[in-house]
């Protein structure tokens, strides 16, 4: 397989996803302004950024309104209070996760709504389900991406198998997700190609979501780039659960395509995103982050150390690895 | 040439060293405690790390010892007090700049100091004056390395020089910096293997040297280990100029030699760096120096930025872009 693009060209293959909302609304419960939505969105439009993912369209059912903000939820009436019709060149996705999602209610005709794509969060063995979900969405007249979570503590024949039914399938994107932040950059190259080799020869496109517990998210996101996807996910100052994502900031930085405008997404973190942290909403690289990266885990203990301000590294360390054995 | 090593077996070649004191010293003017030099020393034997750099063998003359702590000079008796004959397996490094040392001064012969290495600083100018130090401290009796800072500023044809004047030269490591933090994986790669081509027949080792000004420090430096590098720079908890180096505790963490003992870092890392950061000592990634190291330019002017609080990025990236122009 070996390298798509050189450092000096540009491919125009490539689509920059900003998932501030959906990842970043994991940090703070989706309680994000109207200001802050709406300045992001000018934000991306100003940057060339090609999608904006709103949140997610999540199932009121499962989830308690009153408990969430409304970007948990994507109600095409919020969305629309935003982005109007939308007449601009960002196209806007919402996130659905398998088994957490009414899509028969909450998904409506694609005419009827200005979401461009549906993507379909999946663990490897809920694939099938996803599956109807692509199929439903395609129908309805979206693009839809599934997005292969925790692919770290997946078997190599189940995610070859995954990849096998997605391709017979009408989705537009298969994602690969480092949901662990786990991943080293020759993994990365290996699952890259591996995809790329399943999808190309069905016209699926391939895309990259990192995580940032190993410093890893921007350094995977840009070699999962070289060796042939073209979504690449990232966030604003790389706000996201835990450690958080790759960032937008750097990723624009990298990208050759002259259409990318940095100085808007720096004029939107300087404002809006170092107000977010003045807040005391915390995001981003720690220690005890690398460890469950490291150990191949989920985040969620390293979250409870920092938010108890527990910083006994050793001890941590010691205690992670108690509970693989 | 392609690979070295792969994730699951380990290199018996790679040789880890701690430039906490010396990289750290640039910010802090070299005032660490005792207490704390010690306690690294300590960590580091018990970590299995290989080498460890004390700091600068700076002139005297040049450099007032008044305004620098005792690590910008490393005095023989100074290191004693640290390490008395230092009968255990980390050998000991010091860093001399080229023109800013008094080398035949203060170089005294190995027999009679505890210093097991000698680590040339050079620009690619000046390589010839790197080579007479090499020579006069292979004399003495001492390992040696040539470090060439700053190669993403210089011409390819330039470097390629160097390594062959090095290459004749007697010196036993040849060090790749990414001095402005601004290099990516894939030139890493490209570096890589053009100093192990030149350098692997004349029995030369290479190493690597990472900055994080990018977010890159880790994920170079194992980028350059997979293609041939074996001598590993990181600090602790990545303490350096700017946005500072690679962090030790991640590296150890991935590398796969038993003899690396990652919670000996971690329990240094609890205690004595949260401890100069409770004390004020700043470094670390930040927006300011992404943008010195996507424009390929000293983080001089992001430091000053990161003292002043001065957060106005899309200003300051104008800025830097005028200046390249």
């Amino acid at each position: 397989m070996g390298q798509k693009g050189n450092l000096m060209t540009y491919r125009p293959d490539i689509m920059v996803l900003d998932a501030t909302i959906r990842d970043g609304g994991l940090v703070n419960n989706f309680f994000f302004e109207d200001e802050f939505v709406r300045e992001l969105y000018e934000a991306n439009i100003k940057a060339g950024v090609d999608y904006m993912e709103f949140g997610y369209k999540a199932s009121k059912d499962l989830f308690d309104p009153k408990e969430f903000g409304k970007w948990k939820f994507c109600d095409e009436e919020d969305i629309r209070a935003i982005v109007g019709e939308n007449l601009t060149d960002v196209k806007i996705a919402v996130m659905a996760d398998v088994g957490r999602t009414d899509y028969e209610k909450d998904i409506i005709d694609k005419k009827d709504s200005v979401i461009d794509m549906i993507r379909i969060a999946t663990y490897v063995n809920t694939i099938p389900a996803a599956i109807e979900m692509v199929e439903y969405c395609h129908e309805k007249g979206y693009e839809t991406s599934v997005n292969i979570m925790a692919i770290s503590t997946a078997s190599g024949r189940d995610i070859e198998q995954a990849l096998e039914l997605l391709c017979q399938s009408s989705v537009d994107v298969i994602y690969l997700v480092d949901s662990y932040g786990s991943l080293y950059p020759e993994q990365i190259r290996y699952f890259t190609e591996l995809y790329v080799e399943a999808a190309e020869k069905h016209g699926k496109k391939i895309g990259i979501h990192a995580h940032n517990n190993q410093q890893m998210a921007f350094a995977n996101t840009i070699e999962a780039t070289a060796h042939g996807a073209s979504y690449l996910d990232a966030t604003m100052m790389g706000i996201g659960r835990g450690a958080g994502n790759c960032m937008v900031e750097a990723l624009l930085g990298f990208l050759k395509n002259p259409k990318y405008r940095l100085v808007y997404v720096l004029r939107f973190v300087e404002t809006y995103m170092l107000e977010l942290k003045k807040k005391g909403i915390t995001w981003g690289y720690d220690v005890p982050y690398l460890l469950t990266g490291l150990l191949n885990q989920h985040p969620r203990t390293a979250i409870d150390k920092i938010k108890a301000d527990d910083t006994r590294y050793a001890r941590y360390y010691t205690e992670l690895w108690d509970r693989e054995h």
